[in-house]
């Protein structure tokens, strides 16, 4: 009897299923065809883009030993998410350490802990140790103090932490406040702070780790305002890792992201330090107190370490994006949503155009910034040589290219995350698709390492300088030399008579010029409306006009941006297949820069309404023609399924069960009675309670 | 001795901070400043926009409820952001059932109790239980199911959700799997979860509050599928909340935000529900297994609740972004930063263009869209009104007026919070501004109760569908009424020949109404590029040309918003001052619209370039014109310092200081050694240790 009746349930649930399911493909099969029609081989282009199959296999070997740790497993890591702040700082940290011990002991080389560390995405407490204290003792000590510090920091001893940003201040470096006042008859300084908006606020690992921080400080001689300068400056004792005296410091609490990381506050009381504590290499105060300051070409110098992180940011970005394209086109690949008819097959969601007009000029954008980040890294790498043989010309060129290059990069990749996030529709809200912690501990980029709009106004002020110069007779070199044919390139107009005219580089490239060199006049023109002929960089035109500066910056980043695209993919060693999906992807990385701000071109005649619906339609015919080789384009990253970290994004493409299982396992699941029960629900829903309640009235 | 290096140290720092802080103004000083130069009362327009000062005077008296509390107070409340999700969980509950409890006991009304839930900000478990699961029985249970659920759903003695979300579908409603297959030998349905996509996955209080749920199942009877229908199904057992068997229920892991609430998944193995589990109201199965389907005008008075849901949301994206614009409007005109010489007064960062540009025509948007919640929900009650009369007639345009704005709401929304926060610089990035989860818990929308997307696209099909109509010389009416003229319309220029002209709202009116013109002839013309003058709204002419479709939709619904915004003020009770600020505030609204997207313009010869560079002039110097007002205009949304719950945003602007306050109490910064020292760091750092880990080799 209960038999037949089993039987009778499985067999009109069956039939059911049967119904309901005709319709359907596994998740696992949508990939395996994707990979089957791409043109061409994604192995070969990810050696590419990683700069060759040593750089592949090394990252797998550091993966594998990775996998090994109890705090580096995939396991460890997929657990993240569910994990409390302070859990997270701790882990950072005992992830940190870990690889330090490794470095230490010779398993690990420098360059493989870096790596390794960045493989984990966890950044930890002693982040800003290895890449600005350490860093900033090797650059502005001298020979004694780094004799004295560095033994101390490399053994981890000592830790420490690069309190620059205030409350009050961050990319404005010259507005901060805390004073470092020479006291000749102690010989010693006194650091304190005198606002609350001068508290140090921000920096990382400053909070609970660091037992030491490079303090910079307004030095102040007998009532003179020398500037800002380094000091080594201890904050917490080594045995209890108690605050010092007149030392106030600690955590400045949850932020979007990132919350690893103990940022810290530090507010200082009148605290003395030696007067040795102050870094001089460059800049000196004597015991009684005379002050010599760096020369220039020192001041100048050390603002290329500025620019290298700039540099670094750029190919970030680049990577970044890589992932949460990844991610992205992988998983709107496998989503399928939408039939005519219930039981046909649904449309792949990728697909429709809306979608694939967001993802796919994201994955162009981040090969393009992938290739920047390269010709970025090399303009610095050469930049360094011709420092070190006493020539410094290059840096002007370097430091203004990047400023703006800066803003475009990380605005492309952060918005261009979220746009991802979006675009995976509801599971893109889930924490594990790996999505929302990419964003919200990405997004941060825009505001760090000097504000994007700041930076893209230096830039600016760099374009109008160069136009003055033009209109001077002066001969303008580097990214904005194509200013010098101004007057020529602002009376051309688009040549485009047919839609495929747009694919052709030369077209893309002359528009992307144009546009650059338009607003460029423009903007100069701008500045130039009051002040009788002559410009101030910091008066009311320049604070008035923020919004054309920062485009016109833009604009001309964008140009340079894809020129160097275009030329990259021209000069890389690829295969005949694999070359030509690229130079289709540069295409419509340049038609998207145009599509985003068409007006620009219309504005002075250079564009027509027929050709720009050219544009449209040609870059709407790009997008069909790319989308068999979408899945190809983002596996040749060669991002690993360890560092996607992502159940929506998985190579596989087992999504649903991926989630399904992270979900399982986790904290709040813990009991299956969750813990609201026994103190907030049982009293209300379980019958015996109630009733309990009630005899007690 | 002592005391003279006292004395020295404090006279030394004295004189330095005095050097430094020589330009330093105090935000608080700011604040009072930008109130004492504002146009207008911000008082009498809070209670204009808020309708009327019994609004206020009950919020106040809620709040002051609400601070009593130990679950409800500004305390409880400020420590959120440094919880984890099991506290948020249970604490959202806790707070919802004291709610519950004050509504029991006659101490709150029902709209109170609402109420009072807003302010608070912390959705829970119980929220779904009531907008959806009890208003389900409501509206689709007969008179015996209601008379046996409700009292006990009312009662708090079960608990439900409301899964219809599956891990495979969501906005594709009809795509749903779980099956509900009627066996008529036992007269039961049998539930059941045929595949890994069909798993309930979403439902907000399904992972571990609810005993029961509407399960949303395809009923299928003798092989026949008749679709979706509503059953209420117990989970768990009411004694020990374990779930029943063939029942896997769970929490689905964290999310971006809206963390307190248990998003559940639910997965269903061929499990029995007696036949009157089915909500019986409208759609019936007799126990021998005849289907009587409902009524045509049941099926369609059911999708009334979506058109109120999207109408509550309208509403609910304007109040959203006046909170974030009342944070960035007030901090950013306080937050000083940059001087041409150290020690002169800083510019307030609202004073650069850029930032000004992004954040007041956000004020504008938050204005718009509240006025549009207002005549949304205004146009809801009269269809409500018309429905009790048996009149359907206005719910095909409110449904499609409703999915487009639904969109363009949050959309405009969800953005506009994020550019809030990074206007905000650094401190946007700290939990403690409140801007991170504003922006994380409230961008869910965008995916939510309808894909933007999709509701866009379902707008655009109105709008195709009302040019058929047109062409066929069938009358349109409601708000694409204006696509009659759309012949005469697409021969008109604009009219513009000074700057001011674009100050009048005929002339923002005009261009808006161009646009939208335009581009739903340029999309219907599109649609009718193949298939033979036939459009077919599911095949590849519609799913390949998306991007415009949602554009156009989006430029409709901005015509329909704008023009409301424009006559809601036109309309209100406002004093002069008010009212010409107001005025000013609708033309930048109109103007930043135009901007956003001026390419359109130019494509059918409506705007000439001259036009276009004196839109830009008149925006410019409207920011000027209305930057005096822009605190007041933040402080007339009338939001209390409680309900932001942001340092950076209270009203009195001490901001540094409460940044400070609540850092350093929370829960990271409990022991001055912070969680790592002991088990971590104090081996490397601490001499002695190392010094006994050196001895133990």
């Amino acid at each position: 009897m209960v038999r037949e009746h089993c039987d009778r349930t499985t067999a009109l649930v069956n039939e059911s299923s049967q119904l309901v399911l005709a319709g359907h493909v596994e998740p696992q099969d949508d990939l395996r065809a994707e990979r089957k029609r791409a043109s061409f081989s994604s192995q070969e282009l990810a050696v590419v883009l990683n700069g060759g199959t040593e750089v592949l296999q090394r990252r797998s070997r550091l993966i594998s030993q990775l996998q090994s740790t109890s705090w580096g497993s995939q396991a460890a890591v997929s657990q993240r998410c569910f994990h409390s702040r302070e859990q997270l700082h701790v882990e950072g940290l005992v992830a940190q350490t870990e690889i330090w011990k490794l470095m230490q002991s010779g398993a690990l080389s420098q360059q493989d802990a870096k790596d390794m560390e960045t493989l984990l995405t966890l950044p930890g407490g002693l982040t800003l140790h290895q890449y600005m204290f350490i860093p900033t003792i090797e650059t502005q000590g001298d020979e004694e103090q780094q004799a004295y510090w560095l033994p101390k920091a490399r053994a981890l001893e000592i830790t420490g932490a690069y309190a620059q940003t205030e409350m009050g201040h961050g990319t404005f470096v010259r507005g901060l406040e805390t004073t470092a006042t020479y006291d000749r008859a102690s010989e010693e300084f006194i650091i304190h702070s005198p606002a609350l908006s001068s508290i140090k606020w921000w920096p990382g690992g400053l909070g609970k780790t660091a037992t030491h921080c490079i303090m910079l400080a307004r030095l102040i001689i007998n009532s003179k305002d020398h500037g800002l300068h380094p000091f080594v400056m201890q904050i917490r004792d080594l045995h209890t890792h108690l605050p010092l005296a007149g030392v106030r410091v600690g955590d400045i609490g949850p932020k979007f992201g990132y919350n690893g990381v103990d940022n810290g506050y530090l507010m200082l009381d009148r605290v003395r330090i030696p007067r040795r504590a102050m870094l001089m290499r460059h800049a000196r105060v004597t015991p009684d107190g005379h002050y010599f300051p760096p020369s220039a070409e020192n001041a100048k110098a050390t603002y290329g370490t500025m620019v290298a992180i700039r540099a670094l940011l750029v190919d970030e970005a680049g990577w970044v994006l890589a992932r949460a394209t990844t991610i992205a086109v992988r998983y709107t690949a496998i989503r399928r949503q939408t039939s005519e008819r219930v039981g046909d097959k649904e449309l792949q969601v990728l697909d429709y155009q809306n979608l694939a007009a967001t993802l796919l000029p994201l994955v162009a954008s981040a090969y393009a910034l992938i290739f920047m980040g390269k010709a970025s890294s090399d303009m610095y790498k050469r930049f360094e040589q011709d420092r070190d043989a006493g020539n410094l010309a290059s840096l002007p060129e370097l430091h203004v290219l990047l400023a703006g290059m800066k803003a475009l990069s990380t605005w492309t990749a952060a918005d261009g995350i979220e746009a991802c996030r979006r675009g995976c529709g509801g599971h893109g809200y889930s924490a594990l698709s790996g999505l929302p912690d990419l964003y919200a501990s990405y997004v941060q980029n825009v505001t760090l390492e000097g504000d994007n709009n700041v930076m893209s106004l230096q830039t600016a002020r760099h374009l109008v300088k160069s136009q003055e110069a033009v209109a001077k007779g002066r001969r303008v070199e580097g990214s904005a030399a194509y200013l010098q044919r101004a007057e020529q390139e602002l009376h051309r107009k688009c040549s485009v008579q047919a839609p495929q005219d747009w694919q052709t580089a030369e077209v893309l490239d002359a528009a992307l010029r144009h546009r650059a060199t338009y607003l460029a006049a423009e903007g100069h023109k701008l500045l130039l409306r009051h002040g009788g002929g002559k410009i101030n960089f910091a008066g009311p035109d320049w604070n008035g006009n923020t919004v054309q500066l920062i485009h016109m910056a833009q604009a001309h980043s964008q140009l340079v941006l894809h020129t160097t695209f275009a030329q990259s993919v021209h000069q890389a060693d690829l295969e005949p297949a694999a070359r030509a999906a690229l130079i289709k992807l540069v295409a419509l990385h340049g038609m998207s820069l145009l599509l985003r701000d068409l007006q620009d071109l219309f504005m002075d005649g250079y564009l027509q309404a027929f050709q720009a619906q050219m544009l449209v339609q040609r870059r709407n015919e790009l997008l069909l023609e790319l989308r068999p080789d979408a899945v190809a384009l983002v596996d040749s990253f060669g991002i690993a399924d360890y560092q996607l970290n992502s159940c929506l994004g998985r190579s596989d493409g087992d999504v649903y069960r991926a989630l399904l299982e992270a979900a399982s396992g986790q904290q709040l699941n813990k009991t299956e009675e969750g813990p609201a029960w026994n103190a907030v629900l049982k009293p209300w829903l379980d019958p015996a309670s109630r009733q309990q309640a009630r005899s007690k009235l």
